[in-house]
């Protein structure tokens, strides 16, 4: 079954209609052809897939009747959320990708006290909307049923409050030994029911400050290991959201 | 304790002297100040961990004699092999380098049906030694105790040969949605013992044709699903290796 996206510029969906414009109209009337009656399926990335029936076409639009609403089933049951401090160059681009194809709900850049790369306010602004378009294209890419948010940059300490808030939160940090983050997502698997929040949490290139670790303790949040290989900044975050994703059962 | 690394270029192992020669010399003598009696790591990527003490100066080397010799503790105890479609661009590149921090084995670029780089002979031979350096970078930099090969290019049928060789073999393949990933290697941990091969091959950007699912599949090699989420063929084999390390509890 052939699936578009619509948003603000590609279509509307109102009530049990829906409006193909654009680029994409024009791919189902002419290069697929299709013809009045015939399904398609819409995701306007609110986490729903709209099974439609073509009703009408006009000369750069398709006119859609919704059949069934029904949930997304690629969207993951649990929704992990990535605080990740601010790498240099582009390595948060590649990040924001990967992880929206390993299935984040959403991005926090946090600023913490070894960040290399700070930029200032109006850069910064710059820089959100360059990751919530590669957001953006990940999300049609790999079919998810929502597009994650790329939130603003934050302080450490906005991100732990806001952390403390999830269902589960993990620190990374290279030199915590103890708590593997396997063992610590098993030991809490009976909380990470659907809709449960997951924080993640990874330090910048020089990790993050025994400081900022106690911290983080301090504020009832574990710092758990990724295991003994040291793992870069931007490889840090895909492993963690890997481990969380194939743990919950969200990659059957 | 410092590690240093030392290779054909930078220093040399016999019995239980170690010589350490160039930069790291230097950085020894010069940077840190160690004294003849301290103590330092040195791994040869043989997969061991040589416990030195330095003996003697002399003006551009350090000598050290072995006082232990101990197996590297980054290094997983499943030897796994990626077999990867040759992508499009630089994304070996990706691919090598963070798989080495994972935990990879070696690499075998693979030539399936659908890639679209099919570089000749000359220009595959000089990529080769392009992406063993970048897995020699990798190791160094994470503190593996090997440098992950970087083998010649092969055809799949070949690939698959090399396969049906491994303890146990999986070929990501987006159309399969019974057997996923980590009930097959759950299934099957008691087989991954100390030792043991894990082979993952991953299509490339258009995915691996039907027919090379089925020739997989006819040499005995199962298909598995990497999820719901349509995965690129670089983000793929990071996935898929994390699962293996963290289901055989090699990120402790």
């Amino acid at each position: 079954m052939p699936r578009f996206f619509v948003d603000g510029s590609d279509g509307a969906v109102r009530d049990d209609r829906i409006t193909i414009t654009g680029e994409d109209a024009r791919h189902i009337s002419r290069s697929l052809r299709m013809k009045v009656g015939e399904r398609l399926d819409v995701s306007d990335f609110s986490g729903m897939i709209y099974s439609c029936e073509i009703s009408s076409f006009t000369e750069d639009s398709v006119e859609l009747s919704v059949i069934e609403r029904k949930l997304c089933e690629s969207e993951p049951s649990v929704k992990v959320r990535i605080f990740q401090a601010l790498p240099k160059g582009d390595k948060l681009d590649t990040v924001i990708q990967k992880c929206t194809e390993l299935g984040a709900f959403d991005f926090t850049p946090v600023l913490t006290s070894r960040c290399i790369s700070r930029p200032d306010d109006k850069s910064a602004k710059k820089k959100c909307e360059r990751w919530q378009k590669i957001s953006a294209e990940a999300a049609k890419q790999c079919g998810r049923g929502i597009i994650p948010a790329v939130n603003e940059v934050c302080s450490f300490d906005k991100a732990l409050a806001q952390m403390s808030q999830c269902t589960l939160a993990l620190v990374c940090y290279e030199c915590e030994d103890g708590n593997s983050v396997r063992r610590h997502i098993e030991s809490n698997l009976s909380r990470l029911t659907s809709g449960s929040t997951v924080a993640i949490f990874i330090g910048p290139e020089g990790g993050i400050a025994p400081e900022e670790a106690e911290k983080a303790q301090s504020a009832g949040i574990v710092t758990v290991s990724l295991g003994k290989r040291i793992l870069r900044t931007e490889t840090a975050p895909l492993f963690a959201l890997s481990a969380v994703m194939l743990l919950t059962g969200n990659c059957e």
